[in-house]
């Protein structure tokens, strides 16, 4: 039977490829496997091309079509359409983006293997009563949905809805980060919890400002041997990484689908934390050797960019990743549960946050914030630039520069046969030289088509991974912005005598921690961008460098042979 | 007044851009500079276009337009139309070409400086009664003709026709190189005159067969300093190189049109040897510092190869024309007219060869002959193969090279400069490192524009000047070929009782002076080939190498600046 969805918002198509969808028209979906936001399908007009995944609703055959419309004032306005593939600045998908592919991924059984799979099946979120749709109830406290939706807001904070201060008006955007991240809730004071000792997280005071507090056992964790394994006898078939943690020194095995769940549970759980992107899924050739190689690699930065936080390398969900023995099924399904009950996550996330005593001053912040939204853009512009020079110029070297290194030295050989037809002793060094010149032409060619995978490779990678914290940083801006926002209507509240003077404080003093939060996010930002950018211009110039002289060396072999010519 | 020709033979165009013409067609000519032995002109019935240049005679205005035709038995069969420009792949003019080039261009008064100057006008051939068209008399002897044709045969052997022996066939082709180089009237014993001592040109047998005798007084010759002469109060310009031979230690002032002049007088004299094509001729932009800096180093690879030749270095135009004051300009004359009365020229050259005391193998030089001649195709072959190669990689180097390193040089400024928005002070040492890397690649593009100026050039100075030999040797195997034809038809009108034995030697004897002449230019042409060729791809790898070394250098300058970063 075919795939459907309703439409639960017009939508205009603007540019070619997509199609217009209107408000409860039913569409026919080709997968329901989002590409960057986007799913494909075809419209009642008939009409085939991309439409927003958030604008739809699939439906499933297995439950009634009731469409509930909670249409108590959907304000577009924030809504921020995916940018269809080829069309994005920004080219990562947003954390946000990322999130609800991997809800709508997760019941499929499409033909990704890294989805298809058991272990899964048996222990869906869905299997909880009271928590189905998981963080996926609608915003207006009504309940699970007997249907998934592809877009939803913050539920966790229901419990807490009651306690709402009717003084301070609520963000009714449904899309907006800031509900969604909870970030609303807890300035509004309607996140609690219990915070264990072990679950908090100290911003500190450094050299620089806000920081994240080091972590005082660091590690790091190689990635190795990416092996194909089969179950089902052999029915089925994944990639299995050895995970190597220096803390624990103990050996784990993880699939793709592994760093898939604990991704999503790691957005989940932290609002205002740039959460390093895992490599891009990828329907077909799954075991071939470059892609296996090429995503070995993009977990390797991942992993990276994972034990250099602060926070990110010590939270449960990633230890339980990191050390659980993978024979051990109970026990991994016992931390996955575990994990995806956490209760200290978005709005409670900013419960476990402790500050430094002095409170920070907004308007600075706010010049700070504002000076770093600047430089993301900046940063992202001159990386999209540089990504798609580095990107051509690879491509030039493999096939241009290859081409002429050796059609030179294909000409020399030609000569040097020519000149063989002089037989006279005399010409025989020379009719050999040329012809080692000429394979030394033939030589540095292939030097050339093999040194991007040596060099521009690496900051390719590079870029691609803070390309995906680039796209992340507009989410995580905007949740404090937004807490900014409550600070100042609270002041004018009180102004004008609506809101009492403590309630106030205790927006200014929760709106503090999620400054806190976001500096120290930033500043860690800085500083992991500055080691890894400088580290990788060295490791470029240090990789060019071998490659001239590698050059060099051979010409200078070609170059002894005409001594006896 | 329309310059005007008739045509002498009909000829049907067969490529785009030929017009046909027809005997005695009046042709209208655009200008009588043919451009490698074609003309351009309309034809009787309107049509535009180009034929060869050797099919017309031009008209000339103070001329009777009466056309002597001797067209008795005018057998086209060897006579080679020349390669229209674009369709040729020995691309230089063969020597004949150049030869009837020089021909029709010297009385011309077109634009080019190198040409309508004065010397010439006061001390033309043409002033000489009885010399009246040089060797350009008619092949029957019908003496001088009133006007000057294109196309002519060898006349100096005029007053020997009488000798002529019936019984051994001449060859009536009019156009073939045997009969213009004199080779056939000498082989046919028609030749004589006094050779003086010191014109004497020894082949002696060495290592490989026959050579020239070494020169055992070896010079070289630098040309250096063109300068921009002017006379007639500013009215001509002209460039002036200033010419030092290593063996007389005295500077001597030449223009383009002196070296053009001898190279005229050379073809003439030496019907075997290969004497080097001097730098194209260029009607505009003369004055421009590229045009006067490729004609010098293409004069000085022409010098070399004159003072390297055991035979052209020595000779006494050459001597003249290296040694004779500038100033001295009676002196000048006196030289110029005795070299242009030069008794020993074409069939006469050969009566001053004296050959080894033991007569060679004719079966075995025809297979030397036969090796070389496909030896000089293939070598023509590759070094057009190269040639185009090695000029596609400079324009790449130039180009895309220089662009994509300076591209990615760009890309690395604009990302230091999105940096450069992050003030902390741990950031500001990497900004300025990938600055300078930036920096540094916009250097590198630029070495790789310079580098082809001081390797590739080179190297297609050097197969230009082997093209022009190249496109030498077909006439010069011709002239062999054509003698040892003559001994083949001796030796048959011999067995056949129509010609006596003592004839018969004769032809052999005079066969074996040739063929040790062309066998010797062979052996030099294989010499200088080894020595020029190692010399030059020496020369071009040790260019790379810095070249390469340089980029090391600089790149290794940058990866410095991250050492305090």
């Amino acid at each position: 039977m075919a795939l459907r969805a309703r439409a639960m918002y017009d939508f205009s198509s603007e540019n070619p490829g997509e199609v217009s969808v209107r408000e409860n028209e039913i569409l026919t979906l080709f997968s329901e496997q989002d590409i960057e936001g986007w799913l494909e399908g075809v419209n009642s007009k008939g009409e085939r091309g991309l439409f927003p995944a958030s604008y739809v609703e699939i439906l499933r055959s297995d439950t009634p079509s009731t469409y509930n419309n909670n249409s108590c004032n959907t304000s577009m306005e924030n809504f921020s359409k995916p940018s269809p593939p080829g069309f994005s600045t920004f080219s990562a998908p947003s954390q946000q983006q990322q999130q609800q592919s991997f809800q709508q991924q997760q019941p499929s059984q499409g033909s990704d293997d890294d989805w298809d799979d058991d272990w899964d099946d048996s222990s869906t979120v869905a299997d909880e009563p009271g928590t189905v749709g998981g963080r996926y109830q609608d915003f207006e406290g009504n309940g699970p949905s007997t249907y998934r939706v592809s877009t939803s807001s913050m539920s966790r904070g229901n419990a807490q809805h009651a306690k709402s201060s009717a003084t301070v008006s609520r963000n009714l955007n449904r899309f907006s980060t800031f509900v969604k991240s909870g970030g609303e809730a807890f300035v509004l004071g309607e996140a609690s919890g219990f915070v264990k000792d072990g679950d908090k997280i100290c911003v500190v005071i450094g050299q620089y400002g806000p920081e994240w507090q080091e972590n005082p056992y660091p590690f790091s964790c190689a990635i190795d041997d990416p092996t194909k394994q089969t179950k089902f006898k052999g029915m089925k078939s994944y990639i299995s990484y050895k995970l190597t943690p220096t803390h624990t020194q103990t050996q784990v095995n993880r699939r793709y689908k592994h760093f898939d769940w604990l991704y999503a549970r790691l957005v989940e759980k932290f609002p205002v934390i740039s959460v390093p992107h895992i490599p891009e899924k990828q329907a077909t050739g799954r075991f071939e050797e470059d892609f296996i190689s090429k995503r070995r690699k993009g977990l390797i930065w991942w992993m990276n960019h994972m034990t250099s936080h602060p926070v990110l390398a010590r939270c449960d969900v990633f230890q339980h990743f990191l050390s659980c023995n993978s024979s051990d099924e109970k026990a991994w399904k016992q931390g996955k549960r575990k994990a995806e009950k956490d209760e200290m996550v978005g709005a409670n996330f900013f419960l476990t946050i402790s500050t430094p005593a002095a409170p920070l001053d907004f308007q600075e912040v706010e010049s700070k914030i504002d000076g770093f939204k600047t430089f993301t853009k900046r940063m992202d512009d001159s990386a999209l630039q540089l990504n798609a020079t580095v990107n051509e110029f690879a491509r030039k070297q493999i096939s241009g520069f290859k081409k002429e290194y050796q059609k030179v030295g294909m000409s020399f050989k030609v000569l040097s046969q020519a000149f063989e037809m002089d037989q006279q002793p005399y010409s025989a060094g020379l009719n050999q030289a040329i012809s080692f010149t000429g394979d030394a032409y033939e030589a540095v060619g292939e030097y050339f088509a093999e040194q991007p995978s040596k060099d521009l490779d690496p900051i390719m990678d590079l870029l691609a991974l803070y390309q995906g914290h680039l796209a992340n940083y507009p989410d995580i801006i905007h949740v404090q912005k937004g807490a900014l926002t409550k600070v100042k209507e609270s002041q004018k509240h009180v102004e004008e005598g609506k809101m009492d003077g403590a309630q106030a404080e205790g927006i200014n003093e929760r709106c503090n921690i999620i400054s806190c939060a976001t500096l120290a996010e930033i500043q860690h930002f800085h500083q992991i961008r500055v080691r890894d950018f400088k580290a990788q211009m060295q490791h470029y110039l240090q990789q060019q460098i071998t490659f001239f002289q590698k050059i060099t060396g051979k010409l200078e072999e070609a170059l002894q042979k005409y001594d006896n010519a």
